[in-house]
């Protein structure tokens, strides 16, 4: 990172203003998130697909001191989701909010400051981030956000959502890789082919937010 | 960082187990403190010196909602700390808890796992850090703690402190740089050389957590 950091010196390029970026369009990760009020503690591991517009999350945790274990798939262009048990060779499928959001900062976002995780004084012992806030329309309600990622590839490290029910909900990402390490992770499970559309009368499809 | 990963791979120190342990004896660097139940919120700038045994904090920040400005310089080895104000020139001079606390992961920690923030994908994009948790003996009573540094230079990250009087205290440590980039911070400023010690009856001397 010293070599990368000195090479912007020279060129300049830490003298022009972070820019809202969007993540790389394919990601291999973990994330977890937790509430301030301790109700919720999850950890997902994360394909993300934002060519196919296509997330699957294979998510454990605790609600409300309750365990949980959730497998989903989201293929936004078909606007279904698939909630999947390789236990019990099931699936469910629903419908879902066609409305993909990739992973990326608005473009309306303020900087906050770009700062260094660890240390600049070394190889390996720090990476440059940059911090950007604003307000993001989320089911009809303002929700505040903050959120870190890396100044070299614009990967995500973490996400404050603050919600009036919740206070603060933050998603760390970590372990992330460019690339799908596992594409087929994005295909439905052969048992899912019989599974019907479920519909509830008056039940909006699913978002990505209803999942939490 | 891939080029450091890859001498790892082969040479086989990811093979070996993260082991507990020392920041470097002398850092300067950034902070910023919260807690759970938003009480406290503030900024720092900390210079750390281990073998001198001297710490200087410039913070501010907000306590139940009123903001407060603290300027302190710690001497562990003198047994004293200062409270300075430059605006005023004023200089309080009280006693210290002499038990330094070094940036250490103590000997006795558990290895919570060790994982990639950012990306290992390119360079610049991530660093690899270790998580430690246990519990320490603060004031006759215990407190789990869990604290993230990296791997290369066990630059720390963040910690996190379990009080049941706030809830979680956060810790985030950024900006840091190997060295003290300006020493003078270290010696009491001229006005503070008749500040006269201050004794207050049965009024414990200072611990670096009490100015928290």
């Amino acid at each position: 990172m010293r070599a990368l950091l000195l090479v912007c010196l020279s060129a300049g390029c830490l003298a022009q203003r972070p820019k809202p970026c969007s993540s790389p369009p394919l990601m291999t990760g973990s994330l977890s998130v937790s509430t301030q009020n301790e109700k919720l503690g999850a950890f997902a591991k994360y394909t993300y697909d934002a060519l196919g517009q296509r997330i699957r999350l294979r998510e454990f945790g605790s609600y409300d001191n309750k365990t949980f274990h959730l497998d989903v798939l989201l293929l936004y262009r078909k606007g279904v989701m698939y909630k999947i048990s390789y236990r019990n060779h099931t699936c469910y499928k629903k419908r879902l909010n066609r409305d993909f959001h990739p992973l990326a900062i608005p473009k309306d976002a303020s900087l906050v400051g770009q700062v260094v995780l660890g240390s600049s004084s070394g190889p390996g012992q720090g990476v440059l981030v940059n911090t950007w806030t604003g307000q993001l329309q989320m089911r009809n309600k303002t929700a505040r956000y903050m959120s870190t990622v890396t100044e070299f590839g614009c990967v995500p490290v973490t996400t404050l959502f603050h919600s009036t029910r919740a206070g603060w909900m933050v998603t760390s990402f970590f372990n992330n890789v460019i690339g799908l390490s596992d594409p087929q992770q994005l295909i439905p499970p052969s048992f899912c082919k019989d599974a019907k559309l479920e519909k509830k009368e008056g039940e909006d499809p699913a978002t990505f937010y209803s999942l939490f």
